[in-house]
């Protein structure tokens, strides 16, 4: 398995958590694009947002209770904040194992990318 | 009730829905930022990302497994696609009725705003 984002839940690639939950984890990106971005990853190891199916509804239930939470954690929930997945090459999917970017601290732009 | 999406979703204000779900409903939006710019709205109106709650997790399960239909219909399934959701005004959510944009056809640039 040389899936990164496997390796960090799996601790052989050892990065500072900023959250833990039953079916994720949350650590920071490495290459920052707002004073706050986030990566919220499940544990299971999902492609894209495409391989999501029915069964995987609880998980997101809790990836995006867990971004409220981290939002306020970052002192964010209020100003505002950003949540973007990336399916595919063409939107700038970079590792292939599903994560849910939470941006925030800056007025963000628009378009979107 | 002055809520733009929910006179979109009562039929008050007619709009051409591209897709029509239990809870949800999509259309294209006003001022595309993509070949393919839809946004997909519950038809419960809830403020944004920040007043979900549990009760609402089959909500997002419904949401997503659309936009993957979407994506289909627009032919963007296997090239790529970008979801975003804005809290807030620093993240430039304009309407106070949660929406989660989907766009693609182009390549889509990083940072996402």
């Amino acid at each position: 398995m040389d899936c990164i984002f496997c390796g960090i839940v799996n601790g052989s690639l050892p990065t500072e958590l900023i959250y833990e939950g039953d079916q994720i984890v949350a650590f920071r990106d490495i290459t920052p694009q707002a004073p706050t971005h986030v990566l919220i990853v499940p544990r299971e190891h999902i492609e894209s947002v495409a391989a999501l199916g029915e069964a995987h509804t609880p998980l997101l239930g809790e990836m995006f209770l867990a971004a409220q939470e981290i939002a306020q954690q970052e002192g964010i929930g209020e100003t505002g904040y950003r949540l973007v997945f990336n399916c595919g090459r063409a939107a700038g999917q970079s590792v292939d194992h599903l994560h849910l970017h939470l941006l925030g601290g800056r007025k963000l732009g628009w378009p979107p990318g």
